[in-house]
């Protein structure tokens, strides 16, 4: 079938700083180097060779407790615990690649903007322009609870917090000019003080005088990542993000979502070719649909069904151990992310589940129904990208690095024969790559409400 | 001369995440590489070769402003900026050493206790035991301002937080017990919950419900290295620090500090042994004492008389802009970093310096005058040594790398042949190697005040 957008896919790899999915961790072929460089290493390793844009790092400030108010079936099973903090991680990766681009998640909820902004600058500076940083606002009481808040904020309070933290943090890396550095030995001029200028920022939550104690970095802004599927979080992600992650249970949904967030991005003055929408999917890869199949059930078999509730009210941030386990789930308004959610518990009401099949559901549950050949999971993702229902993909593995390996050796040379992806990185840095712009200094002035 | 006391130094190395000492960065021989990976990883590979316990990077956020309340000095000569986050930058030499401690400065005044215990826990893992934390207070305004405070709070007050920072930081180390991983991958159990438990610290700074979201660490607690020389300073060392570093005039105030810190330790309870105290020098190696001579001189011609009163202003928060520059200085109040200043200021008052011959001066005052020979040099570390003024030494160096290359390739030989530094590293930990214990669970309350 001739292909009817032109361009090419970006790839992206979806990582947690510890255990990921329920059960993962359980796979005979699953590695659990988690609190060593070299399982790090050893992704990036596989990501670069196989020309991924870029690796990201998902992120939690605590050990979740929303099933039950308790972190036992978490602590237990493995569940969205332990994390490592994922800056020195990204670090470790950047060490031993080239080309790969390493994003980590940071909150705009529990960190100071002049933090922020040096910790990404500097990653920015240290990979010479492969640093993405994935903002979050975070949205569990207990993240909450271990910074002194009793209570969450409200998701409106949240992103009003988040866009000044951004506007603070642009501030700062356009704080010194391009070309601000002399470094003449002989004259003994280091930079040029006329090119370097306070914010004096002062805001609603943050007073920040500045300038930034770093040079701009070679992105100018990191990469900025965001996964707000919310009217708030679309509008927040519509002016500040470069990638959008997102997760639909169908290709409608993908698309209706993709073409708001493109018309919102145009309405901000953007263009919206420089804001990239990456889908969350799954990729299980099989010799035959079959062999595909059972290597999805094999995965189902890891699961416990309280692990996966636990992940679930995590997820939506609803207790779900308030209900009887072996009777249907009454209708839920969902508090906690967003997203797909409202879909997962369509299912749940479609198919009749009692919330203890939810569990082991939710918990097996991959994303994108990529599970098939290669030839299948390959035009599954040329469809999403011709409809526009994407711009690449997040791949968010069953099991590290195995579900990467398999992915690289058998998805990416199918996606590379159709002219779908890149066969050498022609960027320098994560942006170039991306096909998004380096901002011009002061460019946060657009992105403001 | 036969050794008067038993046992073997500690080597440590000093560095920014930036130019370091004023106008080193001017020196032929200095690199440069400040925003490369490549520069911190050669200094790491450098230091380990030469068996060094650990290097670790100062820090402060923001760029002072101490002197006639501008940053246009320390921007213009390149002093106290730019720096880089120490993070990222200890984890990438980690990542190409095996034994070398890495260490870095975290403020407990511009940071919430759980993001720090959780990084530093992080590296500690990411190390295999290798991480320090530098513990500081911050001391400028011009870093209060870029936190939304507009002043500095007091001494007292910043080391009251940062006494229950720490003690949050250690509960949280403390919350998994040792061994509560399991990763029994048939049964499924992740982890004993039994064996995790919140620290619900409700305290007049901080309210955390923990757990962290990490098992304990190879170390346990990571190294705490503390500079603290003011009376509440030396206080928070006794009880927290395994390493104190300091500057000291001559070797009879370094007698005395020692004898002060550790009788303090012992008075809280703890061996004096475990507490390591290492003086900053900064040795220039000469193959003749005039040699040595010749190259502090080339130094002094590389510092411009404002720029070294810019650093003298930030590390003494005195703006010295307000005095007549060619007129001696009046007696002063000393607000900021406490320690040597008391010393530096004496010398000034001797020697009759104007503002400006005292800015030209500190500006190209080394450390500990370990000028001369290698064997000079030893010699006077012996004493040092001998004499309970030091248990080891923190080397500042004058450029970098090649004052580290110098040091290990001509002091380090003489150290080792006279059986004062070790010829192999023998413990697997940073603690290990510094002959430090590691701390048991519940440590922290011992530590309190």
């Amino acid at each position: 079938m001739p292909r009817t957008r032109p361009g090419q896919i970006h790839l992206a790899a979806f990582m947690n700083a510890g255990p990921g999915g329920v059960g993962a961790w359980r796979h005979p072929d699953a590695e659990s180097g988690w609190f060593s460089p070299a399982f790090y290493q050893k992704v990036g390793r596989i990501l670069e060779a196989a020309r991924f844009d870029f690796v990201f790092f998902a992120d939690s400030l605590g050990i979740p407790r929303s099933f039950g108010n308790s972190i036992e079936n978490h602590v237990h099973y493995g569940v969205g615990t332990p994390r490592l903090d994922p800056i020195p991680v990204i670090a470790q990766i950047a060490a031993v690649t080239e080309h790969l681009g390493v994003g980590a998640t940071l909150s705009t909820g529990y960190q100071q903007p002049f933090n922020a902004a040096r910790t990404f600058s500097s990653l920015d500076h240290l990979t010479s322009g492969r640093a993405g940083w994935n903002v979050v606002t975070s949205f569990q009481d207990a993240e909450a609870l271990n910074f002194g808040n009793e209570k969450l904020p409200g998701r409106s309070e949240r992103y009003q917090r988040a866009d000044e933290f951004l506007e603070v943090t642009a501030k700062l890396w356009d704080s010194w000019q391009d070309g601000a550095l002399k470094l003449d030995k002989a004259s003994g001029d280091f930079a040029d003080p006329a090119a370097v200028a306070s914010i004096n920022h002062q805001g609603a939550h943050f007073q920040v005088q500045g300038p930034l104690s770093l040079p701009r970095s070679p992105q100018g802004y990191p990469v900025i990542i965001q996964a707000g599927s919310s009217p708030d979080g679309r509008d927040f992600a519509a002016r500040w993000a470069d990638v959008i992650f997102c997760s639909h249970a169908s290709i409608e949904s993908a698309i209706a979502f993709y073409a708001e967030v493109k018309a919102l991005a145009a309405r901000h003055g953007r263009d919206p070719d420089h804001l990239k929408i990456l889908p969350a999917v799954t990729p299980i890869v099989g010799r035959s649909e079959e062999d595909a199949e059972a290597r999805k059930l094999e995965f189902e078999e890891l699961v416990p069904a309280e692990a996966g509730l636990a992940r679930l009210s995590y997820h939506i941030d609803v207790d779900l151990s308030q209900f009887d386990l072996d009777k249907p789930l009454p209708p839920l308004e969902v508090k906690g992310v967003y997203g797909h959610y409202h879909e997962v518990l369509e299912v749940a009401a479609r198919e009749n589940f009692t919330v203890r099949q939810l569990g082991k559901w939710y918990g097996a549950r991959t994303e994108g129904d990529l599970v098939g050949t290669p030839a299948v999971i390959v035009d599954r993702m040329e469809e999403w990208f011709d409809r526009r229902a994407a711009d690449g993909f997040m791949i968010s593995p069953t099991h590290v690095p195995a579900a990467f390996e398999q992915f690289a050796e058998h998805v990416v040379p199918e996606l590379q024969r159709r002219g779908l992806f890149r066969t050498e990185y022609e960027g320098a840095t994560l942006r170039e790559n991306l096909g998004v712009p380096r901002p011009a200094s002061g460019e946060w002035k657009s992105r403001l409400r």
